[in-house]
């Protein structure tokens, strides 16, 4: 009886890609842990970037940096 | 010190439903567990179709096969 | 499709006491939102008291000055 | 390998003090429980006052009894 | 940024299975949504039979059901 | 009204760590937000490093090589 919970930065994820990750993770747990796919639940949580904190700052931040870094190489 | 997490599919609840539902779940954790309402916390998470799979498809897939299957009869 | 996480303290609830939470809430969600029990899914979550934190304390710190109040009285 | 997962109502919080929270609870972990920052992980959730129930009702309907009791004092 | 949360019940599930599951999950997760997988957590809850509610009743309760109607077949 | 999880792998962490941790992250939400420390809650959860993944792999193992790396410089 498994629930999964997803959490992601909304990122324009496509609904075939929601699909897509949905059957993986539910066959991933048919296979390996032998767990029934009419008893598995999934949740895809997406997350503004300005809310989701790493490294002591929001994404939107980070990815600034990050952008910046990269650019000035 | 009870914290409650409802997670549904997002299908126009209302707020008069909501309601009924945080003042239900918290009258049980009283009755049976003894838990102060001024200590129970709920929250509502409601999730669009394409975000929860089941059966390892999305919410959206499954209740469209589920609504032709029963026509079908 | 729901899924709800109840999140309480670790106090010694007997099975009986969580079965009887499990009916009541899984009853309150098909009554008032027209929930599918088949699709129903609790997980009760029990925390040691010093995992959970209320009003800046830990759970068994608070529980230590209520009770010091209480007895001053 | 922390991951923080933050639950308010949705008030109006600004970038800049979603930045701070972030910053300071990253901060916080470092320095207490010498976690690493590059592994610490932060999602701040904002919940519509409707979809949190307090005492037994929704946060909204909490809020309008509390804003009676003090103006009729 | 992905954070990932398998709840499933405690079934002797072993380091290895854990292992693949998280292996394959990570996969999914930067093949399918172009995630980093040294930002990809996931944390895998094993939670007692007791604890997990499923169709109004414990998960023990269940399986004592289910494993009744198929032996009485 | 907020309510806090905080998950971090399980490493000894002691009493006083987890007090200090929560009177923190009260205070910031207190200072930053304007949230009541009696209406915030906060749960830590310590998991085993078998059940948390990172990059692909156990934790426990992430920490193997890790180790491996950094003795064979």
């Amino acid at each position: 009886m498994p629930f999964v919970n997803v959490v992601v930065t909304r990122d324009g994820i496509t609904r075939e890609q929601k699909a897509q990750v949905i059957r993986e993770i539910t066959e991933t747990l048919q296979r390996v842990l032998d767990k029934r796919p009419d008893l598995t639940h999934i949740v895809i949580d997406e997350v503004d970037t300005d809310n989701w904190g790493y490294a002591g700052m929001t994404s939107t931040e980070y990815r600034k940096q990050r952008a910046a870094e990269q650019s000035s190489r």
